[in-house]
């Protein structure tokens, strides 16, 4: 069985012994991706998870280190829907993690994939109207860019699908911190978890992560600062065990 | 010349050689007045600049050891602008800081007071919607509470009294974000930079600090993450310096 392509490389998973199908041609997952996966609150052993704009299948695939839950990721450019198929076969994770090639907005009209547990998200950073020069591959462009997918459809689509008391766990950037905590509750997503990390000591944010209770009480809590970095240059030891605090 | 009156006492201003008059009876300041006065960006010599909700002149009194500006500390309550006044005597600072005993929904209508370069706030962090019970101390009710002053108003008010690109700096509970990030924008408030500050680490931030622009570009930063303690229970040298750094 062919599992890896032309211009294709096989990469672990950050901290895990999971491998992951990568290309610089189209996608390689980023610190973004990890962060995301180990700080949405997950069921251990039931229950349905969907990671919308998935990409190669990191946040996915390493949510998978986590839960025995069904984890669903939606993709909507076939060549990586493909790579992350191929990644959960090279991962002997086909009973649990299913990947879809599809528009996000196409997925409230499926009924089978409503009331979800948990929807995780690590959508296009930069809006239409920022002045950040657009990448000249057009994969990375779709993936960095809200040319097929905007902010507001992606919390719209979110809401759609988490039952109510669900979860719903975006990573972001800290500029847009204002239009995500505005848009959220007029889906009927409230902010309960804010998490800001820092490339290292004394520098500013650079990525947020935040998660909402569909139909939640208001009342965000902003959680102890992450840094990236140590004074070494190694990943700190509140990155390596994000998630296991909570587990 | 009598200074300080009944149930009253003369601390020293956090770190400075200035002193404040006190009475737990009414008012004592916070740790969020000293981080308010750090945090905002202050002119070095020239300007005027308002400390709305001033209390006992905390923060209008430790800005002047950041600036040569004009400062005017507005309160509602009579017996703490008194204090203030006679704070603002027992430090030699008549010439530069001035007390006003006023509701501050009532300024907007004085053309002297317009224009401002800055204005600060430290508002009432409780809204009425919270369950948080009163104080049975009026005095402490009304500076805690929304009873006179509710979060819009106070934002409004700053707005109108600040000029073109000039900047408005408040310090409150991180739960009450989204509000003031929704918020402010309606009023011409361009949130520039937030401060998240922690009791200590691995604590959640219990205080937040934003400073916005009239008529700025959007755009927020998240600034270093503020510890108030060290692992010591020492004040952080972080806390110390905090202005040194930009002035």
């Amino acid at each position: 069985m062919i599992i890896s392509e032309k211009n294709e490389r096989i990469d672990y998973l950050f901290d895990s012994e999971y491998k992951i199908i990568q290309s610089k041609d189209v996608f390689s997952f980023s610190i973004d991706a990890v962060l995301l996966a180990k700080f949405v609150s997950l069921p251990l052993r039931k229950g349905s998870i969907i990671d919308l704009c998935t990409g190669n299948g990191a946040v996915a695939l390493m949510m998978a280190l986590r839960t025995k839950a069904q984890i669903t990721g939606v993709e909507l450019q076939e060549r990586l829907a493909d790579m992350a198929k191929r990644s959960v076969t090279l991962n002997q994770l086909d009973e649990q993690v299913n990947i879809i090639c599809s528009d996000i907005k196409a997925l409230p009209a499926f009924d089978s994939i409503h009331q979800c547990d948990v929807v995780t998200c690590n959508p296009p950073y930069f809006s239409n109207q920022q002045t950040v020069k657009r990448n000249p591959n057009p994969s990375l462009a779709i993936a960095r860019h809200e040319i097929h997918l905007t902010l507001e459809e992606a919390i719209q689509v979110s809401s759609q699908l988490v039952r109510q008391k669900g979860k719903v766990a975006f990573v972001h950037r800290p500029e847009r911190l204002g239009e995500i905590l505005a848009l959220m509750p007029q889906y009927r997503l409230f902010p309960k978890r804010l998490l800001f990390v820092y490339p290292k000591r004394g520098k500013e944010a650079n990525i947020m992560l935040i998660e909402a209770t569909k139909d939640g009480r208001p009342g965000i809590k902003v959680l102890p600062p992450l840094y990236i970095y140590d004074e070494e240059g190694c990943y700190t030891k509140e990155l390596l065990t994000l998630a296991s605090h909570r587990d």
